[in-house]
């Protein structure tokens, strides 16, 4: 019944993260290099170390719509602390609210996996995996978005990840299937931010398994800040929305 | 039925948070002074830019026992999804876990106003705020710690806090309480790291009611890394620890 | 290290809550009575019995919009798990959600401590804790309701009570502070089903403690209707309502 | 952008929940039959009412030690209100705990529609499917127990089953897979509780959907019980377990 973990040493007056001491980290090293330090056992490069702060930043906020933000207001406005209420939010991030960052970056770690194994070259891959999803009925996921057709954040990281020399094989094959997309579709479905992270995070060497993580990681401040104005500006229990929904259930009746 | 946010503006293409662009925040502003830009409406400071992310760093993680980690943990053993499982972790930051900051903070900036109405010294009115809450057996919270006598994360914060001049009246007042504390119980009862933060934030202008937002936003990347370890390194429904709990309800009894 | 717990004893092949073996519960005692038996440490009677289960299935539903419903299908929407999206509702029962129950049977049973104890009448005593509610500005909860001026869930609530000889003196200073409250602000403010609950449950000798858990446990089936409905019969991450949300945050400007 | 829902209609003074009004249910529907009706459209026959009523029972508790009262407790002791403890051990509801039911009545129904397809008696069914999941080494869910080797809930919902004549061809089915498990590996792997609910759920007519709901709400009363022992009766960050968890990250270092 023993177990191990990799994560924090504690010790009277002693505490060490992934091997460094806490107070060396506080303070030295930026908040988000120690993220990625809990997520891949040591300090990123220079390069990295820029670009994982740049990808949290990227998900911190889309207003209030979103499942994330609406379910931390709705929540808020029940009366219950702060950190419920943020957490509420964090329930939405699923396999449609995020989620895509996950499979996406799923598909292309296999992807890739798979062109190396059957001696392809990206496009050919990029291809095969259109034509295969299109056989099969199934979306690729990371293509197109119901709000942006040039999603500003997106061309931010295709920049950075360019600049940072990070963009690699998996960008690549991304790049190829949303052409391949536009060539078997006719439909223009380009890289969509949570695309562009699953592309990004592969190429930095991430398991697809964290997908989720960089999303939760960064939109938790968009929601603390949710919450805090919820709190702090609106009455307990207004009404935040307006719905049209028809009740079509069993026309009323007596009880048997 | 009309709202206002001061968050986020969504349009097609453009992305404005707290009146930045997302596309000039992303990879330019470090992520930690995104997240002060989010609940001051301002971006920070060097001073204070340095010290969030210090502060943030220093809530990323206590080991596997505290009831954020072990929540966490406990609940990503039944197999759901990551941010199900850290959300798990957030719900248990309350009052005892945490709330510290939020009670300590509200104490020091009501004890700072009152010091001003009064034309009280520093001192003057630890001692008043010591004597009071020992009458009315209130704890005053940030004080002492079940594990570190001398907490690193606290001297470094400390020393962080004076080197970035940014320590000021709620921090004086804090050490004026401990002294105090000492010399009326005689027991060494240092502040610790959720004091700090307390008295830190306090000076830097914060709210006291976004005292457990810090703690949150530091934390949810251990509890990433936690839930990460448990869904990668062990099995499903493990047992996790040893409970010395005995049954002494009703004895056991036939149904009327 | 050790501690005691009077709900469940766990042995191999042998389950005893409160005393009685689960295969005896199961199938005898209806699901509601073992609800009784979990909250009071015994079964109920017959008129008890009947109490409890009409006190759940009063808080089963109130359509879409509440925020227990509306969380839950907020986060449902995102893709997750069906425990997730339910306990995404829970999560929203709260001070301002659910609450009054909670602070209402509170206030009942210091009422009426308090009547005792000062050898007052109900009525004297409805009069002095209006007067003193409206002197403080505190609103007193379980009065008024945003949809209904005649809840048919009250109104059953308190047939009930009185055919079953449940009704005692918590209830009936609820209905005298009622009496008084129109009396003093000219304004039609009913026991509402909240204060309904609080008051029937207060003369059941529960602990105002568990006001929550009334709702809770009854609303539950509800909200697992709620994330089934979602689930099976819309699509993920659907506009699900319509917001009416300006940003007036910040202009937009530069970084400096 | 308009929807639809079959649960409830709220109209001023008056609820109606799939047909029924809200007044005609309490009191008169016991609240597991309504839990039904929420979640099959119509109110159950008597065995059908009885069935689902101790199907809820069977659910309700299983000690401190699963994940569920697990993370209830452990978020409880962080000094949050109770909803939230509550739904923190609704959270661990997940694949491994739990998720037996689910994933049991959906192998059941889809193994019933298969042997109608092919033409199979119920052994040959049972046999094909049994040589399947050992060939794919995948586990067959919903038999054997860490604890128990005959658990007293399951045999009190078979003869339960089989005297209100509700046992059919999933619980045929499911028994006989029990006997094909038992020849095939050498092994005694009966069936267990969450196979017990997913045969018996099946042969009432439930989609596997649901699977986790039932666990659900039954379990949620004895979570409530758990949190409110926890506020009432220990003191908040008390040490609730004891772990034996080893360090074994990085060897500490000092910053590059």
């Amino acid at each position: 019944m023993e177990w191990k973990t990799k994560i924090t040493k504690v010790e009277p007056n002693h505490l060490v993260t992934k091997g460094y001491r806490q107070e060396d980290l506080i303070g030295n090293v930026p908040y988000s290099h120690v993220v990625y330090l809990l997520l891949k056992d040591k300090l990123p490069s220079k390069e990295h170390g820029k670009m994982i702060d740049a990808i949290l930043t990227a998900c911190i906020d889309h207003g209030v719509t979103p499942p994330t933000a609406m379910a931390s207001r709705v929540v808020a406005s029940g009366g219950v602390p702060l950190p419920t209420a943020v957490a509420a939010g964090v329930l939405s991030i699923g396999d449609a609210h995020g989620g895509a960052i996950e499979k996406g970056a799923k598909f292309l770690q296999e992807g890739i996996a798979r062109m190396k194994q059957d001696g392809k070259s990206i496009d050919e891959m990029a291809k095969i995996l259109v034509s295969e999803s299109r056989e099969q009925k199934k979306r690729i996921l990371g293509f197109g978005h119901r709000v942006h057709t040039a999603d500003p954040r997106t061309k931010r990281l295709f920049s950075l990840a360019d600049e940072l020399k990070i963009t690699g094989k998996h960008m690549n094959l991304s790049k190829a299937i949303e052409k391949e997309l536009g060539e078997q579709t006719g439909k223009n479905l380009p890289i969509n931010v949570d695309g562009a992270i699953a592309a990004i995070s592969s190429d930095m060497g991430f398991d697809w398994r964290l997908g989720k993580a960089f999303f939760l990681l960064g939109r938790v401040a968009g929601l603390t800040a949710h919450v805090y104005e919820e709190q702090t500006q609106e009455k307990p229990m207004r009404k935040i929305f307006s719905v049209d929904c028809d009740y079509d259930g069993p026309n009323e009746r007596d009880l048997p």
